[in-house]
């Protein structure tokens, strides 16, 4: 069965789940959100799109943003970034402080949100909010090829205003020096990053450099390295869904990235960018119909990283 | 350059690297191994195998062996096995208990200690120990090819003298109701198992099957489907190296399991199976030049799950 | 109003209760106590006795026997035990392992179990557990100076084939090396500790030497210092109840020590000795009428060890 | 012995100790006090008072003022405080922030920062800051008879700059809802209540009223209630030294605060309200001479409230 058909059975399947998990409700915009919807996008290395569902809606990427956040980071200060930040999954919740206090203040990875605060704190490197803010929201953009990807204030407002576990792993880092700016600047880049509003198809475009070894395939320019673009890979596969990272990879064998907004990004190196959307979370906080739309993706294609026969030949 | 080539030199590297990390002294019979060894096993899948250093000289697989006790006793139960062991990383150490007081004597997977008691647990299934560490050589025979394979009683007997964090473990499992045999006549089972001795090029043959879309190439029968065998690859990816897993996934992008007298199996899928042992361990608890060997194989290779190109095409 | 009427109106009140807690369950011996019982016996310092409810009644000890193995070990090996066992209140429930692995298998204190076990292990000191045991025995038949009192055989062997969680907190102490016998010699010691069995009249008799400076009253001979009886009254009151002892203290304002069989001994010093008894456990582990009822006769005698005025004077 | 000679030898002995800890010095108001110092205050019953050292010096009191902010809570919310906080010791450092997590944002016990922390938004009760500090300033001056006492607003201001940990706490806890007020305004309160710069004479003038029944002896007036009076004793002794409180309480046998600045508060019931400081601090962050100071007190004068014979008869 073609690529194309797979999409439109799995959207099809995914209007119709009964089960739909619970959205997020700890900010008004994302509470909002209708439980119906589902998108897909699937964007092949030769440039070919499919998508299915509510592809083109934008909405609130939240923690996948952590990927383009981690990539900018590692462009601007490299493997430094690791004396600040850890590489192995965390055991814990994506909002965990325990271990801070046991590891003194360095986060397990830079997916768990105080991994990405730290992420955030680098990429101020001392300027005004705004201009970091601005280079993130740049750089995805570029990424997509699109300029119309904006960040929804109304997020990043209600974030900050409510955000106190985060004001608390932040401070808890900064008593332990690592975080080098006051807490209120650093968590302003980061409230903002994960308000970056974006449709699946807006985001498989800006996840394709990572199936592309590094490269935008749109531009052929090189975004980062190709080992540092397997090495993001398998950050994503070790840690991009909290403590359900080994659920993910168990069931899809792909590296991915999961928000509370009810996103996923995942990719299959050399084959496909794909993202998927729906806003009913699971009990782990990551998008319900979401992980169960790549598992059957991921089962029909054959496209796990585990495939032996290679990715390429099965995805004709 | 040949595989033939990069493993050649990747021993004589190893042969001469000058900090080779510290021998597991905690019993006498692997306290006593010279730590000058270093052995390196990868056999292709069209059956080809390239040997370097030490290859053919046995050693103790340690926790290697979960990899095969979990495949038979996914054989024997099926994912209800699921129901007493997790799937996700730990976080923590080999041996911690901590996880299991807050996770009600379930094990976080089967590949730390704990996880693998409980496999061992399950492979008992009300039989006498010897009936079932019969069974767990039988396998790894088969697999291998090999009936010379043998359990160092020596080994498991200084195990069972000496391993009180393992009765532990056990004791606090069965203290939850998640092992149902008596502690002793389990960990009868766990500590010969793991006194399992074996060369790279035996290690390397009994993980063909998990290159191979589960199935044995030497004899064309299948050992498991081939998503299960997707699936203990990404078991092995997440969790095979305890609290330094991420950093192996990070560096050489192989699923792969350590063990504590310094070997490692790991799986390139589709392409080789590798195993490589040296005596010394890094301060994780894991082959120091074992895994600087994988790292090294894997760069020069390419052959790392997340390369685009597909691993079978940069293999030749 | 005097004590005798005290306590007899406390035992009545004690007798209706209508919410008596649960019976520990888990072993057939306790759980098959009658919920309705509750015992009281205050033994005054010079030597008047006042009895209530079933006071004469024999019941399981169990932790309460803490205690008196830990003044015998201190008699045994003196301050040097507190390099093996911790004095600061643990802050988690009576069989929390978690403590042990950050803290090296070191027992935060003598009145946990890990550390109680410890104080079995002290007194085992390299003899047959049987004699260590007898060793308790005509030690606490001393104190009370009834040659009746006994161990329940019935209960020792129920802990001892069902206590897994005790060998668990053994294996691991053993495994940082503090424990010198084998785990189930010194759990044999420990498991018949817990296995004395005492009415209300005997527990306060043996708990005399606590309110007497150290000195057995009946005798005028001394079983500890002044000063060690201070200090064995303080770990009561700040480790006495587990995770329960601030409230405990913040109720009664006495040192105290609880047992799961339902009794507590109570130490007003240079006043009484108190024990009682009532088999229903709150949610924490302690008698729920026992605590009940100690609170009431602080709060009618005056007892508290914050009392200004002094004990002796509001005790006439 | 009597009383001034007690203390005019232990003044002494403590000038000339040679091992005096560590002066705190994460602040510079607290990083520059001389090493050197010991005071130590005495008052009694009947209110002859007893100086030896530098009694007269003010210091920041710091944590010890946890014991008047708790009082004026109970005075103003009652026993309903006690939904909001916990009386149990911690069993860990002071300003840990794990417990907060399992325990859902309910600090163990007010004398932890987190326990403070919600103690002072107690007090802030809706108005501002400055009412708060204002009330608490009061209190204390009204307490000790002395309207010179101050809050030295340097001390104050160096906390609020560098006090990330306490923002932790703070914003953790409002996360959980368990703080009512923005963190900076509660935080306010509670780093000027730290910042009460009192001497020794002063300090245990403050604290008679816990010595007496809950009555300020100079004025008859009651402060609090008998109970209140003894059950507060009853935390101070519990959980007034951190995870050095069973140490304190084993050596000591007397309720005590201590406070990062040298200082301690200690209480013999009936007989008298005790005030010691000096700056250098042990490993557990507890005045080093402080404590040894009460420990000689205690033992030279049987001021332990588990003393048989009573406080009021052998303090004569």
């Amino acid at each position: 069965m073609d690529i194309a058909s797979i999409v439109d059975d799995i959207a099809a399947e995914m209007k119709a789940a009964p089960h739909r998990g619970r959205v997020a409700d700890y900010i008004p915009p994302l509470a909002c959100v209708p439980i119906d919807r589902f998108g897909m996008a699937v964007i092949m290395a030769d440039g070919t799109c499919h998508l299915g569902g509510d592809a083109e809606e934008p909405f609130s990427i939240q923690s996948i943003s952590k990927v383009f956040s981690l990539t900018l980071a590692l462009g601007a200060v490299g493997d430094a970034l690791w004396q600040r930040v850890g590489r192995e999954p965390s055991g814990s919740a994506f909002n965990s402080i325990i271990q801070l206090e046991t590891e003194h203040g360095i986060p397990r990875n830079p997916f768990i949100n105080a991994g990405a605060i730290v992420v955030a704190d680098v990429l101020l490197g001392g300027n005004e909010p705004g201009s970091a803010i601005a280079g993130i929201l740049r750089f995805v953009r570029t990424l997509a090829g699109d300029e119309t990807i904006s960040i929804d204030e109304s997020v990043a407002e209600a974030e900050h205003r409510t955000g106190f576990r985060n004001f608390a792993l932040a401070s808890y880092m900064r008593s332990f020096g690592n975080l080098l700016h006051p807490v209120d600047q650093t968590l302003r880049v980061y409230f903002h990053q994960c308000a970056l509003s974006m449709s699946c198809v807006q985001l498989a475009l800006a996840g394709r450099y990572l199936m592309a070894e590094g490269r935008n395939p749109a531009t052929g320019l090189s975004v980062v390295s190709p080992q540092r673009a397997r090495r993001i890979n398998a950050l994503m596969m070790l840690c991009g869904h909290y403590d359900n990272s080994g659920e993910f990879a168990f069931r899809t064998g792909l590296p991915g990235k999961s928000g509370v907004g009810g996103g996923i990004l995942a990719v299959a190196p050399g084959v496909a960018s794909i993202a998927v959307w729906s806003p009913g979370l699971n009990e782990k906080g990551n998008s319900q119909l979401g992980a169960l739309a790549l598992e059957r993706l991921a089962a029909r294609t054959g496209w796990s990283v585990f495939q032996p026969a290679g990715p390429s030949t099965s995805s004709g």
